[in-house]
C-alpha cells in the first residue's frame, strides 16, 4: 500500500462564468467539484494506475464530508482521513470563458487543535507500518507545526518507508533537513528554498540541504532530477497546451509508483513526465487519459546530463 | 405567523482578499457564512423584529444542510424549508480590502424535480393557513415554472392572506398580473417590467399591471409608494455609506411587519427605510444594529407626493 498525506485536504470548486471582473456580479454557468488538496490528487493517479493506496490528512465539516463522499466514489483509495472540528476548505477555481483564464481563491483551511494533531500522529504511523512508500504533500492548515513535515519525514525513515515530499516555504525548508528521500519542488519552490533561479545549481544545492534525490517540475521544460544513482532531464516529447492544474501531483504519483516497482531513475522519470503531461492535455483538470499516457509514456525522452 | 418563501435559498459565502485580480491565485484571509436568499433575509429581519415567521422554500445537499444549521440558531424562525435532491446553492462575494469593493460569483441553484414543486405547493397551502402575510423572495432556481409566483400569489389572495412580491424579470411580469398586494422592486427591476426608467410613472404602470401597491426602492433615493391610500415618497434621515446587501430585504420586513400590525401607510414604510439604512450602515453585511434602527425611525421622513 502507498500511503498519501494531505494535511490541508480541500473541496475544489470550478466556476465557469462568461468573463470575471472585479466589482461585478456573475452568474455561474457551470459548477463542478471534487476532492482535493495535493495528497488527494496524487493517490487518485496512483489508484487510476493500479496502486493499493490509503489516504489520511484532515476532514471536518460539511465540506470534509463532501470530500469523503466522493473520495467513496473513487475506486481503489481507501480513505484514512482523521475528523476534525473544524471546516475542510474549500478551494473555488473561476474560469473566464472568454479568455480561458483561470482565477484561484484558496481558504486557509480549518484551525487544528493540538489534541487533533496527536491523533493524526497516531493514525500516521500505524499507516506507515503497512506502507511501502509515503507522500506527504501540499499546505499546512492553521495550527499544524511548521516542523510538521519534518518530524513525518523522520518518522517513515526511521521505520525504512520511502518519503517523497511535495510541499512549498518554511514547511519544505524544514522538511528537507529531516533527509526526505524526495522532493519536487517546482521552480518556484526550488527558487524560495535555494535563493537560486538557476535550475542545476538549485537543484544540487537542495540536494546538499537533506534531499536524497530532487526531481525539480520545470513546466514544459520537464522535470530535473538530482539524484545518487544520476543526474537525468526528462522532457514530455511535445510542448503542451492545456491546464497545469494537478500536473504536479501527478508526477509525483508518477515518481511513486516508479519507486515502489523498484524502477531504475530513468524509467520512473519517463513515467513521471508522461502522467504529467497526460494530466496537462486532459479537458478535465487534474484527470489524465490512459491512452494518451501509454502514448506518451513511448515518446518521453530521459537523457543523463552533466553534473 | 408571518411566512417568507425562498424558492433558491442558499449558503452565503464572504472572502476577504487583499486585492482581487483575474488570473491570479489568492489567499482568503477571512472566511464567512450565513443562510441566504432573499426570504430568509426578510426572515431573520422579521424575528429580529419580535415576528413569529416561518421560512420555507428548498434546501438540499451539504450547503442545504449547512444552511438549515444555522438557521436553527437564529432565534424566532421556524425551518420549514422542502428536502430536495439537489445541492442548495453556493454565492460568493469576495471583498477587495484594498478598493473595499465587492466581486459577486452566483451559482444557478439546485434542479428541482416535479415531485419535489409538488411537495412544496403542499408545504406551502398547508402553512398559509396560519399565515397573517406572506413575502415571495427572489429567483426561481432550475425546473420551477417561470410562472411559479403567479400560482403562489393566487393561492394566497383566493384564502385571504396578503402577499408581497419581491423578485425580478419574468417571474416578476407573470407574478404581477395575479394581483399581489405588494410588489417592491428596485429601480431596475421596475424599469425591466413597465420600460420606464422615470420612477414614479413605472411605479403607477407597475400598479396598472396588477400590484395594489408598489414600494420602488430607489437606493439613496429610499422608497417610493404608490398605494389604493395614496402615494409617498420614504427618504433615509441622512445620506448613506455602506454596505448595500440585504437593504431591500430588510425594507421588505419592514414592510410586512407593519402590514400585519395594521399599521398605516406611512409608518410602514418609515419602518421600511429606517431598517434599509441601518442594514446599509451595519458593519456586517444583511445585519442591522437596533438602537441604530430606533434613532433612524424617529428621524425618517415619510411625504405625500402628488399622483
Amino acid at each position: 500500500m502507498i500511503l498519501t498525506v494531505t494535511l490541508n485536504t480541500a473541496l475544489d470548486i470550478t466556476y465557469r462564468v462568461r468573463s470575471l471582473r472585479p466589482h461585478a456580479s456573475h452568474r455561474v454557468s457551470e459548477v463542478t467539484e471534487r476532492p482535493g488538496g495535493k495528497g488527494l490528487n496524487v493517490a487518485r493517479v496512483l489508484a487510476a494506475l493500479g496502486h493499493e493506496v490509503t489516504a489520511t490528512g484532515f476532514a471536518g465539516g460539511g465540506t470534509g464530508r463532501a470530500v469523503r463522499e466522493r473520495l467513496a466514489e473513487t475506486r481503489g483509495v481507501v480513505d484514512a482521513l482523521v475528523p476534525v472540528a473544524g471546516a475542510t476548505r474549500r478551494t473555488v477555481a473561476v474560469v473566464d470563458e472568454l479568455t480561458g483564464d483561470t482565477t484561484q481563491l484558496n481558504e486557509p483551511g480549518p484551525q487544528i487543535t493540538p489534541a487533533e494533531w496527536a491523533a493524526f500522529l497516531g493514525t500516521y504511523a500505524d499507516l506507515l507500518a503497512g506502507a511501502s512508500a509515503v507522500a506527504l504533500c501540499g499546505s499546512l492548515p492553521p495550527g499544524v507545526p511548521v516542523g510538521a513535515y519534518a518530524g513525518l519525514v523522520r518518522t517513515a525513515r526511521t521505520i525504512g518507508v520511502p518519503v517523497l515530499l511535495d510541499t512549498s516555504g518554511e514547511p519544505l525548508r524544514r522538511g528537507v533537513a529531516a533527509r526526505p528521500d524526495i522532493i519536487k519542488p517546482n521552480a518556484e519552490e526550488l527558487a524560495e528554498l535555494t535563493g537560486s533561479h538557476e535550475p542545476l545549481r538549485a537543484t544540487q544545492d537542495a540536494r546538499r540541504r537533506g534531499a536524497h534525490a530532487v526531481v525539480a517540475s520545470l513546466g514544459p521544460g520537464g522535470l530535473l532530477a538530482v539524484t545518487p544513482e544520476g543526474h537525468w532531464r526528462a522532457t514530455p516529447p511535445a510542448r503542451t497546451h492545456g491546464n497545469p492544474t494537478g500536473a504536479g501531483d501527478s508526477a509525483v504519483a508518477g515518481l511513486l509508483s516508479g519507486l515502489v516497482e523498484q524502477l531504475p531513475w530513468p524509467e520512473r522519470l519517463s513515467r513521471a513526465v508522461a502522467l504529467s503531461t497526460a494530466t496537462v492535455l486532459s479537458s478535465t483538470a487534474g484527470e489524465f487519459d490512459r491512452a494518451v499516457y501509454s502514448e506518451l509514456l513511448e515518446r518521453a525522452a530521459v537523457t543523463p546530463t552533466a553534473a
